[in-house]
């Protein structure tokens, strides 16, 4: 860490610690090897002058924020390609890694334009190119010969793949596919990069061939020329304008007329179009479906870090900031000394925690699933389908939501852009509608959780994480024996699951009964199923956290275990007081027992209070990371929001030409 | 309304409409007079060339977004001034009042730089200045001939104002003051147009003479030069930089360096300084009091407007969207028929009028309890303050988080800076911390509801809005007996309060008796406190809407009473859900209670489903004043996205400069 002269009371707060912060960094970045490269890169990305914004892009046009970024982006990705080259370790993983570690990162605040060649475009040819395609693609889009967009969500359609409107005709005359936009609802819309960036485009389209529709594919489309870059044939393309966040990233639409690309382009590892257009099916089409999983796993992971980032600011600004006595006789205190701004920060501290752990837990049932699947096994995937949804939207609203208590307990300051809070807050904001809207997934979870309550009536045997449902059928609401130890609360969770799960599906039986269709009383039931299904995210997450905190506990120091315990409990018990009136209504909780809880949990804040700045120091951002006036390591706030200030261009000369323009006239008008 | 040609769905929604919306629209804005007047207002604005912005704003830079800001609010400011003078209607209460509609109205999105003048310099001289600077300073301020704003937060305090540290020293032998920002902590930062825009600026420092700090008081300050602009001499001043919102409003800092003003710029209305430095209190207190209050009652009418733009917006793109069957061999549904899209934007709608029918009732509380305070009575004023604070709270995170809601309901497309949500939810989200911290003001609220209830437990007679607690004294807990009509369950809401507040003043005199002082144990007890303090805001707010819809109701034909009375029901079920687990604990209401409420509520979201955008067509916002793609009248929704993005700049030209320099270097490179 730097060695800027600390803010005393910052410095104060770092004294109190009691545990060993490097025991619990190497936990949580996940060990030695791990810390070290991460720290080797940090130092590598600081050090590089061309890295550096000159002014901060917060005061950019449109215009000049995306031209900007653009220089970024090209001397970054051309450095990482010469260093891993040096370090001789220059391969498509390698590098997809160091880039993906390096987005994750936050570095590149507005969003790095050529992140999704990396994070789809590669990935599109990886999983959808034939091994003929990937020798002639792949190559080319690892060594940014061809830069490449992936266009699937349209003006008109997002969360809905089968409404897609994009076409793709085979015209077996000349061995072609011919793709049109046909309404304006069907341009691509949203893309990452798409506007003046790429020259090439996965697309996906409705595959027609012989008058008979096949659903939607991946086509292969050159979208601007190689040389001049100036729009194909047929293109119409551009950029879709300023958005709340992701403002590096050149969103962009597309509309495409009657442009030809030979058959060839069609991404045929998995379905193909024989010369006669006859249509041969994919064998499987479960790999799309693992990588849905994959994209999810990752995001909350991301969430995981963007909330502990948040919490990070937070808990330091809270630290060095004063405000209003408690004691009138003595000075303003410290902010974190206000027992409500603990409860507003440090449940997020443990919560980050929790996210954090539940995408490792997430991880590991991920690769269980694939190796299943690789020795032919899909038994698992529905499940790991149904919890990945349902923690996308968890992790996602969480930090959304906490981002912007943080902000808010901050005060004026957390409204400045250097706070940088709204950066984390539009990543996280945005994540709750890209790859699934959260609605929608929260009912995919729900449809799994009906099946499952439906096998679990009819004796059949569940899958391990719905299991727990077992224990519940029948027909009466079944009261759980509240007690508040941590595993008793959690599995107090899956009480309230399988109790509001067998509510709903009465409910939608019910409305069957009244001659709804099924679907309308899956509709009319959208409330309680949704419910149900952020309840079973909510259940993981505290599963999860315990478990590996348990696990954790097993090798951790003594001073260590304590600040970790205390975590746990802590997240439980906030979500617990979250629920407290299903847990009345499903256990046996009374209202002492209710009161008690709320003791508990303010016994922890007043626990890890003297750890707080500790354990947001021992997630090791640096400062070039966090980003924030408010955040930095030492604290020196005020001289830190003084210096952002100073950089603004209207403070570069004493009088703005408006005075002259149109103050001056204004004042001298008399009527 | 204008009379393009409407996207059909839309339509459709307009012919179900079963009530007269011009009857609602009536009672809404408050009577004809104000529907002419506002009517006339929004197309004189609409009308005038020299109002609109060529090119959007968010696509500008902050320096030239803050030069087209002040352009249009020159031009606005001498175009009214102008239109009231050719009526004859020009003075400063007109003038103020049309400003604050025009303000109020949005129509500058990005804040208008001289609305502090009017909104805080202009009153500070109405409240602070005696006669004589009335004279002096009044109507060069109406006229614009100095140019001002009003500076009490500084950049290390905020709503603690005591803790100010700013000081303005007497000095007897010039018969000056000298002002000074001893530290950098007591720069000022955050007023409003202070960087670049004004001349003169009210500043609130502490008083010292003779050595004896006399607290707060505010002095005029010429920071710049009339001629030149130029900063005044010992004047460090600027821009404070990039903001979430407000970003036209020019926010800025100001240190002062030994800068003497005659003892005749402190503003004498109230308190005297005299010429041999002897200080001669204010009568009372009141006034500044009172002011806080007007502006707390504002805010609360601000945020219903603010909120029920929001949803109009959203209401009529979700008829417009079609996303995902129902039934399979439908076509794809609008996605206001999604139930859970009812439950996000319908309850938002009741709650925006809810709101706005208790900014009403909060008005003519202040009416009453300033006519009061002009007759002698100061009885109610502390009442009245701790209502006004917590409804400040509930009406801005209410619709902070509403706005979000609209927004992701809105899908991607919400995220677009032309969908201008971001724009409502900065305005909300910095009125949760202006004019007093959300968590300051709770704790305020609660501070008198303590008091209040240890009155009644010594049986003293309470104020009108707190008498309920009279019914709860005693020392148990105290079951309500449920029922599900709605004065019943806004009745239950009081129950909740009273038994919380029990609760607190029990944990506090607990804390006490363990050793810690009251201030500790008060502060221990912040968590309870708050929670009591917002469920007593709540309670208000259905209670006046309930109030409000009854009386209105007295009047409105049969069709208008239906949808009213279902609006009212609608936003008592939503808010009595979101307290079930208290509604559990503190009345009588069973499991079977319960699932009968979440049954009326759905049920009111299905009555409301035919007149969704009836109801939100009849807040008769223009289009200009939503500033909305997404939520025109036309619903044309995809065109004008498409229309907006073509205003990009980057789409003015083929190809962006950065292909030939960054990019064509990056795809020739080879290693």
């Amino acid at each position: 860490m730097p060695a800027q002269v600390v803010n005393k009371d910052l410095q104060n707060e770092r004294n109190k610690c009691t545990f060993n912060q490097e025991e619990f960094t190497l936990w949580w970045v996940g060990g030695e090897e791990q810390l070290k490269e991460k720290r080797s890169r940090e130092t590598y990305f600081e050090s590089q002058p061309e890295f550096q914004d000159k002014v901060p892009l917060h005061f950019a046009s449109h215009q000049e924020l995306y031209e900007e970024t653009i220089r970024k982006a090209t001397v970054i990705f051309s450095k990482v390609k010469k260093l891993l080259t040096d370090q001789g370790k220059y391969d498509a993983k390698n590098y997809v890694h160091f880039m993906e570690a390096l987005l994750g990162s936050g570095f590149i605040k507005e969003g790095n334009p050529l992140g999704i060649h990396f994070s789809m475009f590669v990935p599109a040819i990886m999983g959808h190119a034939s091994p003929e395609q990937q020798e002639q693609y792949l190559g080319k889009a690892l060594n940014c010969e061809i830069i490449g967009s992936y266009a699937q969500t349209e003006l008109g359609h997002g969360t809905f793949l089968r409404g897609l409107e994009t076409t793709a005709t085979f015209d077996p005359q000349t061995d072609e596919f011919v793709i049109n936009s046909p309404t304006l609802t069907s341009y691509k819309w949203w893309p990452g990069a798409l506007a003046q960036t790429v020259n090439h485009c996965v697309v996906m389209a409705q595959l027609y061939s012989n008058g008979k529709c096949y659903g939607i594919h991946p086509f292969m489309v050159q979208v601007r020329d190689s040389e001049t870059h100036m729009p194909m044939p047929g293109i119409d393309i551009g950029d879709i304008g300023d958005k709340m966040g992701y403002k590096g990233v050149n969103n962009g639409y597309l509309g495409l007329k009657n442009v030809r690309i030979p058959r060839s382009s069609m991404m045929m590892k998995n379905a193909k179009l024989m010369r006669d257009g006859t249509y041969v099916k994919p064998s499987s089409s479960v790999l799309a479906y693992g990588t849905m999983v994959f994209v999810r796993v990752i995001i909350v992971r991301n969430m995981a870090q963007s909330l502990a980032k948040a919490a990070t600011i937070a808990v330091r600004y809270s630290s060095v900031r004063r405000q209003s006595h408690i004691n009138p006789e003595l000075p303003e205190v410290q902010v974190i000394d206000h027992v409500t701004q603990q409860a507003k920060l440090f449940p997020l501290v443990a919560k980050a925690i929790a996210l954090k752990l539940t995408s490792d837990n997430l991880w590991q049932m991920y690769e269980r699933t694939t190796s299943d699947l690789n020795s032919g096994s899909l038994d698992r995937l529905p499940e790991l389908h149904a919890i990945a949804c349902c923690l996308k939207v968890v992790s996602t609203s969480d930090t959304a939501t906490g981002v912007e208590v943080c902000r808010l307990a901050c005060g004026g300051h957390g409204y400045l852009t250097c706070a940088n809070f709204l950066n984390y807050y539009s990543l996280a904001s945005a994540a709750s509608t890209y790859e699934g809207e959260n609605t929608v997934l929260l009912l995919q979870t729900a449809r799994f959780l009906v099946k499952m309550w439906n096998q679990a009536v009819q004796g059949k045997p569940l899958m391990p994480t719905v299991s727990y449902l077992q224990n519940y059928v029948g027909k009466q609401v079944q009261q759980f024996p509240w007690s508040d130890s941590v595993p008793v609360i959690i599995s107090a969770f899956q009480a309230v699951v399988a109790n509001k799960l067998r509510l709903a599906c009465q409910r939608i039986e019910q409305r069957k009964s009244k001659g709804f269709t099924p679907e309308e009383a899956t509709n009319f039931t959208g409330l309680e199923l949704t419910q149900v299904a952020e309840v079973h995210g909510r259940w993981f997450v505290l599963q999860s956290a315990y478990e590996m905190f348990e696990k954790a506990c097993q090798k951790a120091t003594t001073p260590l275990i304590s600040v970790m315990q205390n975590l746990c409990k802590l997240v439980v018990y906030d979500e617990a007081l979250r629920i407290r009136g299903d847990l009345l209504r499903f256990t046996t909780m009374t209202e002492t027992d209710l009161v008690k809880l709320e003791q508990n949990y303010e016994a922890c804040l007043m626990v890890l209070r003297p750890n707080a700045v500790g354990i947001v120091d021992a997630f090791d951002y640096p400062d070039f990371v966090l980003g924030s006036a408010l955040g930095a390591y030492d604290g020196n706030v005020y001289e830190r929001l003084f210096a952002e200030a100073m950089k603004s261009p209207l403070n570069q000369e004493p009088v703005n030409k408006t005075f002259e323009l149109y103050l001056k006239p204004l004042m001298k008008s008399r009527l």
